[in-house]
């Protein structure tokens, strides 16, 4: 096969999908273009420990040209995609660049969404890029230094109080990290406050945390939660978003830091497409060899992805069902390229749930083992160094992490970016009506 | 004495000067009040490694909270100077806040200074915030993603330029280090680009580098500079900015991303006393025991100040005399106080200038001993890592630093921020005139 004849495979989104696909293809006689509108891989499992000041950006984040370096078959591109001619089988980005591709793999993920209501986003940011990790990690850091300067007892509490919203693995992760940062690693560090006395509170609208886990599972994470002094409340909607206050129906909630970790939604792969998304997450819909239904030579993994692949149901959007998606469109390429065999339809094999509540308490459930406590902390620990090592070869690296995070060094609690605690509020902050 | 009758100090500024006093006065029986406008100590000499990548904000910035976790007797705030009432001995912040001093410290450093030419400042981004920092490595990362989809040969010509402006040692250490990345670190990561093919510019208004050093020290630095692949303009002055482009007289450089090394200014503190500051810096004019001229018990020590004490010439703005400051002015309130010897006068003594080129290259003037190339390189490094033990405790963080920075570790080659990439451009960007 001459250079010029070579198949080439365009690839959108450098997460664990995209990065899984990719290097397998690279193996291959195949060029490959890797395009992702950030120049780096994002450990997502870990943000949230940005958001928290235990890590820094550059402890869960790779610059993806680092890990081709030298592979002369992939390309990597920084680029924001616009729209994709399915026709004349081109990738258009925002710069005006086009990129054709015989087969064309959509593994661009998901974003937070607030289903509509986007005028929350100012009051409450959410966790799913570094931005968003930097911005809340500065509004936790900043509430604490406005609470120790505040000229008011209620404008204290008001800093205090943190808000999460959303009882998933993110929200019940978030909560239990805020309280412990709040009780442990700032306790001694104030002379007006007493960090101790911060107010945690997970908002979830179900009737029961982690919902994708079993029953027990939360109902653990529930108690684990609550002993670190977090107030749980389930059954309960935010209805009403202002600055520093959320309302659920008739409750207002005076919290001056709120985080959003409610929902996601995918990226708008469906919209270049120029197809309906599934769902209200705007999913693309694929068939049982994971390509886009109606859409020829072009395939879509992970979250952005609606395939029914787990016996039926929606394959979940967590890390591993996108490495597995990759790895199989993968192989689905080599195999019509005649380069390999033909793997059949995807199946999701799904190896279990983790979340963890804090330093020594986690939730694993891997079906038929289910772990609660220290012993399934210690399994989600070293499940992370797993997989930390599978981004990033350095043991080292991985080592260093779960270390600083055992040994509560909290190294990254700075406050960067431009401090709103400067701001000059010429308008008046929108509050919320009295409940009546 | 009584706690209610312990003499309070307010000290504006948590840099090396600000934090040396505090360090030595938290050991009386003195109510310490620190404020300062960030939540971190910044290790100013190391920020341009987070500029060049081979550093993530929290290796140079650490929380001030937590060095002084547990010391009852010290207040860490952060809040904004607005004015000093030296009548009612009073420190106002632009939160509203204000806090009342028997003694005031100022220590609130330099920032970087345009003199007079303020409407360069989005061309040109200097180098004393961390902000600072990782605005010019997004610059310097995404210039050479533009150059690898870059539609002209012009146009990756112009992305591939980077000029720095000012040949002082950060200045020097910008330039050798952004060539080091590009002949280096980047080397195998591009396509379409041979980052190798950079081209780095310093631009330097006087007839030699490092004007402060020793001739002979200037001339090893144009040589090494030079042997990376620098091009080093001497006697060049800017006269024009605009997007992309640099005027010096009739010659205009296209340069798609350009940094200011060339000079910094006191920050406001004069303005916060109602005095004049001194020279086009608008330092703050010392006497010989450091008390700011005409302000009884308010003292300035650092880049903000004037001081004359080193056998008359002026102290100058580095770390080491930042720190004599900082423990000189701490002593001598002491002494007012009773609680120790009265210093005398200040005496600066001046240890040496030092200056890195790149890996394996630095100059290092200590007077007598002046040492150049790999022995000079090692010593700096290891006066470095003396000096962050002494900022913070961990010999771990010093030694990893060096590691790092040794073996080309590039972990933190993040484009993190709202990427200019992105943005739509309305206007039409500002260019020079065609030299006439």
């Amino acid at each position: 096969m001459t250079k010029a004849a070579r198949p080439k495979v365009v690839i959108i989104g450098a997460g664990f999908g995209g990065l899984t696909a990719a290097r397998i293809l690279a193996k291959h006689p195949v060029d490959i273009t890797l395009i992702d509108k950030r120049n780096y891989h994002l450990f997502q499992p870990l943000l949230y420990q940005v958001a928290t000041a235990d890590l820094s950006p550059a402890d869960v984040a790779w610059p993806i040209r680092g890990m081709f370096s030298g592979r002369k078959n992939v390309r990597v591109l920084m680029g924001k995609v616009v729209r994709i001619d399915r026709a004349a089988k081109t990738v258009h980005c925002a710069d005006g660049c086009s990129y054709p591709y015989d087969d064309l793999i959509i593994a661009s993920g998901a974003q937070h969404s607030y289903f509509g209501k986007d005028d929350w986003a100012p009051f409450a940011p959410g966790l799913k890029r570094v931005i968003d990790a930097t911005e809340v990690r500065k509004r936790i850091l900043l509430a604490f230094e406005k609470a120790e300067t505040a000229q008011s007892e209620a404008e204290r509490m008001r800093h205090m109080t943190f808000a999460v919203v959303g009882g998933g693995p993110t929200g019940v992760e978030m909560a239990g990290a805020i309280a412990e940062l709040a009780r442990f690693s700032l306790a001694r560090d104030f002379t007006s406050i007493n960090p101790r006395s911060a107010r945690v509170i997970l908002v979830q609208g179900a009737d029961r945390l982690l919902p994708a886990f079993d029953a027990k599972m939360g109902e653990y994470a529930l108690k684990a939660l609550e002993k670190l002094g977090v107030e749980v409340l389930l059954k309960t909607r935010v209805t009403q978003m202002a600055d520093g206050q959320i309302g659920c129906g008739d409750t207002v909630i005076e919290a001056g830091t709120v985080i959003w970790a409610a929902g996601v939604a995918a990226s708008p792969a469906a919209k270049w497409l120029g197809i309906d998304g599934v769902g209200r997450a705007r999913l693309v819909p694929v068939d049982a060899d994971l390509q886009v239904e109606g859409c020829e030579n072009v395939f879509a993994v992970g979250d952005v992805a609606a395939s029914r692949a787990w016996n039926g149901d929606f394959v979940p959007g967590i890390a591993p069902a996108a490495k597995q998606g990759g790895a199989y469109v993968a192989r689905k390429i080599l195999a019509r390229l005649g380069m390999g065999r033909d793997p059949g339809p995807f199946v999701y094999k799904h190896a279990g749930n983790l979340a963890t509540i804090g330093r020594n308490s986690a939730v694993v459930d891997l079906g038929k083992v289910k772990l609660t406590g220290g012993l399934a902390w210690w399994f989600w620990g070293l499940a992370h160094i797993y997989f930390l090592i599978g981004v990033r070869a350095p043991l080292l690296v991985a080592m260093q992490w779960f270390w600083s995070y055992l040994t509560f060094t909290k190294g990254a609690r700075l406050i960067t970016g431009t401090a709103a605690l400067y701001e000059t509020a010429d308008q008046e902050p929108l509050k919320l009506d009295a409940p009546k």
